[in-house]
């Protein structure tokens, strides 16, 4: 839904709930998809959005359960804490799985236990079998909802026993399985279409099935897909056998995610740290980074206080570090964007370091001659001394390289020893450059002093 | 493919290239997905890669073709200003025509029109087609491969309908339009399968089909995909004629290439400034910026000149000053991070502004008095001067104060006037942020000055 559209639908929507108009609520969000319903939740504030949601559960089960597939899983339970359990179990037995799996985590066990009992045993099983898994793998974001049949059922069986399992909503791929129920091809519904009705289905799969582990990371499972063209891949546990499919929205939502923890984890910002919630919940969220910081950065100013003699003698150089400081983090930052992003999309990692390593390097000593030989010559035309212009390039001209390499190295070193490759890095990395920066400067200066004053 | 077993299978491969084996060369790949294959391109040189891709064209020709599908559109165009026309455009018509489009404008013009006038006539009009468009449009990245039928065929005359189409990869939906090819209503191929056989399509379609139109740009097309979880949307022209399917893979290059984008113009890099390609061309395109940034961060030592009088009455400022700099960039480029996500995830716009920037200038306030109370108190036991102290204390909240409002008005500002809500943003922050901090601290420095030295 636009932008414009939601904003006039989130205020009569607001409207009807003030005047307690239900039915008309009602008739507003009737028809939207579970999707658009769930992004009119987000403009609302709590207190409305429980109201909607009450009444879209009393006229409509199922919408209602859609919606809350839809919801961000720490909203959903949000909303489902005000409900009793028998209600809510009602719900969640019809939201598939791997939708109900991550809402759990946010409630408080007790309550989850019961919703848990008081659900139906299939459901309730397949998502304590998704729970099992640690998060971020693909047990853990798997459906349970897919088309599996033995190796030597024939096409006309396998549509009958598809038609007999009914419409399942994301399922586009039939998985073949021995009698083991070990994977052992796929074919796609469309390829039933195409075979004769008495053909086994181990004639027509494909038997080179793209699969990943239930311990794979959901990163890349997100890179097998996204590589592959795939619309779902298959799970199988230690033992082969096939377990779950992780189908292509999900695979969204990770890539999504991902992009999100990147930028974030760049300048240390947890991932749930978002605009709708409290101001207060986010300084408790920040505070701890931002305390760390106060320490890197701490660097800087004791450089400076070793050098504080020299900058008595001559004050024009307090005028000029800041400049070294603040070239030396930005192309930094652009050295470690592009390491995040190469990282992130697997085209780098510690074995190729080497040739990452010398680009960027050749990159930074270009950058830094070219902006450095500039800076010289205006700071010569400004303050008529050579010497000082020539500090000034050289130091520019150092920190671009200490930018470089730092910015090269950070993300591959938190890789190696597997952190997340953005962690913290541009923090670190302002560390090092304002450090090196300074250091450069005023300590060309203090060689040349004589020459400067 | 795994990153090691890629590194074994690189080795082997230039080994087989250089000793010319190239019958072990195929043997090595000719079973690998042509995603692989293209991963394996990755790691090669120029040469190998050509000797690769030769290797492959004369062995395979519908393989050579899907590695230049999954290649990079720049990369794939290198390789094919190698060949004779007439072989290329051989190549390029068995390509789906949304993969050629994109890799025809890296061609010189001359080429590219005489590959076009080789090919034969429908590849080579759909690929005309794609490049009318606009760049990042659905028109644009649409595929031409899909089915549609009228609404009054019958479930077994589409069944054969489809049969005789031959198998479409990626199809998974199958269009229904009226007499005047109008988009009308959508059905899974599965559906097919469990319909009866001389129920018209009109009976078992969905009528509210999602759609966007040749105009839409592929960030909403990807955000409708996402949303609506589906694996295709179809696109319409202006007379709501059905003209293409945008597929779920393309949506996934699209998320990943605008999340990059995100990243990058944060830190203004070019999209296309990869690690692979050589130091010459970055230095050339991140120059431009190094030289604006220049200009920007040249305005802290202006402002630092203006306080010179007071640094040289009272030089431990300098010490300080590079402190509250820091911080304010620190906490400005977190608020910068959640502006461009948030944007980029459709939860903020110029209308929400407020509640926006309300909660980033709470959270900037309380950190900033959290952090500046720790400032003073530590710069208090290290100084002995409580006015300094004081001083360091107030100009830090004031900085993450503004670090808060500027750095949530840039993302929106550049947005309300349609420019990426990430462009130089980081840059433009930290010019405001150093100035501003600098400001506060010298500026409060100078009224307090009395009582500091």
């Amino acid at each position: 839904m636009r932008a414009e559209a939601l904003n006039i639908i989130t205020n009569s929507a607001r409207k009807f709930i003030n005047i307690g108009a239900f039915t008309r609520l009602w008739n507003l969000v009737k028809n939207f998809h579970a999707a658009d319903i769930a992004s009119l939740m987000h403009q609302l504030v709590f207190r409305e959005k429980l109201v909607l949601f009450k009444t879209i559960t009393e006229k409509e089960k199922e919408k209602a359960a859609g919606v809350l597939s839809e919801l961000d899983p720490e909203d959903a339970a949000q909303l489902i804490k005000e409900y009793k359990v028998e209600q809510i179990s009602d719900l969640l037995e019809i939201i598939p799985s791997d939708d109900v799996a991550p809402i759990l985590p946010f409630l408080p066990d007790e309550m989850k236990d019961s919703i848990l009992a008081a659900m139906e045993k299939k459901p309730s099983e397949d998502v304590q079998e998704l729970l099992l898994h640690d998060e971020e793998t693909a047990g853990r974001i798997m459906s349970t909802e897919y088309y599996a049949l033995e190796e030597n059922t024939n096409v006309s069986d396998a549509i009958t026993a598809i038609q007999l399992e009914g419409d399942v909503e994301s399922a586009f791929y039939l998985y073949v399985v021995d009698d083991q129920n070990h994977l052992v091809g796929v074919a796609s519904l469309r390829q039933l279409l195409f075979s004769r009705p008495n053909t086994p289905l181990k004639e027509i799969m494909t038997t080179e099935v793209i699969s990943v582990n239930t311990e794979t990371d959901q990163e890349e499972v997100a890179r097998s897909v996204a590589d592959y063209n795939l619309v779902a891949i298959p799970v199988v546990d230690l033992e082969k056998k096939l377990v779950g499919v992780v189908t292509v929205d999900d695979v969204i939502d990770v890539i999504n995610q991902e992009a999100t923890e990147d930028i974030y984890k760049m300048v240390s910002l947890d991932k749930t740290d978002r605009i709708k919630y409290s101001p207060l919940r986010s300084i408790r969220k920040r505070l701890p980074f931002l305390l760390i910081s106060l320490l890197t950065v701490s660097l800087a100013p004791f450089v400076v206080h070793f050098f504080e003699g020299t900058i008595e003698k001559y004050v024009k150089l307090a005028v000029l570090f800041p400049l070294v400081m603040a070239l030396g983090g930005i192309a930094g930052n652009q050295t470690i964007a592009i390491m995040v992003r190469e990282i992130a999309l697997g085209e780098a990692d510690w074995i190729k370091a080497r040739k990452a390593l010398l680009k960027e390097l050749s990159v930074g000593i270009g950058n830094g001659v070219v902006i450095g030989a500039i800076s010289a010559v205006v700071s010569y035309l400004l303050f008529k001394n050579p010497y000082l212009g020539l500090i000034l390039g050289l130091a520019i001209i150092i920190n671009l390289f200490v930018a470089a390499l730092v910015g090269t190295l950070i993300p591959l070193f938190l890789r190696l020893v597997r952190l997340d490759p953005a962690l913290g890095s541009v923090n670190l990395l302002t560390m090092c450059t304002d450090a090196a920066g300074i250091l450069a400067f005023l300590g060309l200066a203090t060689l040349f002093l004589p020459y400067l004053s």
